[in-house]
């Protein structure tokens, strides 16, 4: 009788291989899940915009333009999230994943952090308005299963 | 030309099977309704937060990484629900049942409860801002049967 | 520069003198406040809504009449609210108490929990939703005083 | 006939002198704005939540319980705010601060970025949704004095 | 690549057939239209409270409960349309197409009322809000004909 | 300590002296109120449209320009209002005054009617949506006393 | 009793004296009326981005920066405001007035045109959102007389 | 894994066949789009609401009555779309374009504005606001190619 299809958007890191985890593993778990995200080839969503719009002399512009045209596909995908997990990866700012997580949580949308404990700290805000707060891409899965359906965990 | 399936969502006591007699009675009567719910395996929806994200030795914060797991489905749930049926039994203090109706009332989602007189009083503020206060599952039933499709109940 | 007075609605329990220390707390620390909540005169609550619409043979529409006409007053001043603190005392059900917490969640207006330790496990999902949960009048004043103005509990 | 005052809320770093600059900049034009802000006694906005409600062991519930008591007062204010100021230092995570502008983002609340040029790539999302991109204090004062009344810049 | 199905519900009299001629005239012109409405059997919508949750002795509670379960349909109906028309007949007082007519208005769904001229001074804040004003249930065909699909009328 | 001013709403009928009943009752009890409604001389609502912006030749132009200026007022103090009061009196359609009470319901403001016993049948809908019914000015200003400041009516 | 202040925005053209003839004559008539609107002098509309954050080489950048500050001021009073005045006036293209009206119409804010009936045509699908469409300043007065106070215009 | 279809509202110039090329660009690179639009028939779009409810002498409510009847399908297009492409063409004021846009700001729906270089200062309140400004239908369909699926274009 379950029918609904849940949307999960996994913003932040690109670097890794976390959402390729995600995806294995919710496939692997048969989960109602349809995954979405941002753009995740780095070169790709830093031209975007030039690349269609025109050149800018000015990197700050050839930024925005960019960074404008991205907005629309995250804005509309979170919005239409269930659910949006956050990871931030061991480097880097990562300030758009944090922006999305602020996004989310004035939308009323729960999300879940995925971040190693040396940026607890740091992250301590963020965290205390998430769901839940994960290591492991693993965990990521597991917290679906259990949402959409009561699975426990199996280790 | 009736295509809407009706989301009822069925908040509140999990230690009788009245969930089982709406699932029954729904079936039985054809009805394009899909049940949600929370997840009713007690022990689970205790220990799911730690299973999934690390034990706790406080059982306040055991308690807390669950709870905050299952209000990712519950919240989700009942703001895609037409309707929650807010179940309070004998006993138990009942307290997020209670807390689901006034989740939904502030929503605008229509709720009904379903408890017995000797709740009534102490119920009063919850079933004031109900669309029906019944007293079996059977009447749950009928009520969804007139609600999607003008049926009235046959006794 | 700080201008603003914060609305804090105090809901739950109408048994004990709780109200009248975090009202005394307020005074004492000369925090700019105002402290509004539900018609604490038990009897006046009940029969308020035949006393002035008319008597009613059956309870529960003597009940309906004044929990409805209640309802104008707390769903005004909760919604108005910058903070609503929640009380659940030792005895009684208390199910408007959690009504109101889930009616603050929704509404996107952070609420702060009151109860003994003893009531942890029951009143976990309501915890779980909470900007904190305290122990003693006394704290409500003290975390006031640090929302406001920064202060530091002074012990 | 102006009459309104504008409630100018101002997020992020708290380790340099800025709010005080903008503080300084405001009062010296005269402007009808009030300004706003997270407590920024650090030790005080980690150690609030477990002096107010008691000791925990664990470092991360230790500042689980500042961050959500901290989240009472900025989410209130955010929400309030007729604009948002936004500043990242040169250094730290600021994750936070990023938060808050995808908060006052989803709120539909504007915001305006102060941020040196070494972090324009990095918070090129952040910055594509902001009103303005400043890179010192005194073109916060300048924006806000044109904002309110007009008034263009006297260098 | 029109494939968008128009919800339009029918609010207000139902002691004539201009239900079945919208019907009619949509299944002729293959609109893609699903037309909505209240239970229109007048003794069933009085007397289903009574008869799924008890016998009142006080007419008014007995029409109290039919009236607060008829709303469960049409709310959550009206709240689901593209366009709500509202129908006065000639006779009766038909409030309740009134009221339908302002929860339309209040929500942001366009609606359009049918009614003779001889309403026309009486309703004039109704229709100052509606989107059209029609005297015949073919004109509802029309315009639905003509805003799905752009089709002018063939007369 | 309360200091709020409660915005009430006077919708419906113009023919009789209720609202100046009700006006006399809020300053006989000195209650913190104030009174709004539309304009009540008939004749100028019927005709301000085209007095200010210019005659129509059309009975139906004429009255929908009155109608949609006196939507400005009625709509933005209908808003702005904690309750409104919805007169039905013995004559006339007062269609708009039920436009209001479904304006007021699904913008989420309570609302109570004021009606004599002759209409109950024909108002069960808006009467279902409603805190209260009253049937004298009377029991609205002792509605106001007991909700501002829980004075229950002396008689 | 009344002690509301009427919020009314002026948006549009900017190079006659609508503006002061509107504030003339709502001083004229001593109506409760804050009258606010975009900054008005074209050049530093123009010039305030770059004056402020640094020039542009560019035109189109130069310009955005200008517009996205102005959007602050406008964005912000307009939806503060209770009414919009929505000016075209016989000249220049005048996007930014119909997208104001847009704005207000999204917004839920009540807007009143005001134009030469040369626009007539050209405005209509504007002119249909719009409470009342007047062709003089002096008509926007009378307008607000008869909203705030019931006044019939005197000529 | 990508099952969204995209709702895109083309908004604005009636005259030029930038509409079919959108069509065909989306078609051959087949992408997931639903396109929408207003009716672009434009004497139908004028004669549609006196064609349906009867002939006006006047010809501002013979314009009054089509535009209303096209708002339905606009307002409730536009709200439905992820993404509103905003055209301005060479020629004529094209405001109802312009309020559409502001229609899309106010709902938080992103939009693209396509015009020539020649409307750029005019349009600068318009651009402002937009997620990206195009010259070609071409854009149009490179910016949804990468917003749906990340393709660069390839030219």
């Amino acid at each position: 009788m379950a029918t609904k299809i849940w949307n999960v958007y996994l913003s932040g890191e690109i670097h890794s291989d976390w959402r390729e985890q995600i995806k294995a593993g919710v496939e692997a778990a048969d989960l109602p899940v349809e995954l979405t995200g941002p753009i995740t080839v780095h070169e790709d969503s830093d031209d975007c915009g030039v690349a269609i719009f025109g050149a800018e002399t000015d990197k700050l512009w050839h930024d925005r333009k960019g960074a404008l045209l991205n907005s629309v596909r995250t804005g509309t995908l979170i919005q239409e999230a269930d659910i949006v997990i956050v990871r931030f990866g061991e480097k880097y700012k990562q300030w758009n994943a944090a922006f999305d997580a602020g996004y989310a949580a004035a939308s009323g949308i729960p999300y879940i952090t995925l971040h190693p404990t040396e940026h607890d700290h740091a992250l301590k805000e963020v965290d205390a308005g998430a769901a839940a707060m994960a290591r492991e891409p693993r965990q990521i899965v597991e917290a679906l299963a259990y949402i959409i359906g009561g699975a426990m965990p199996r280790r």
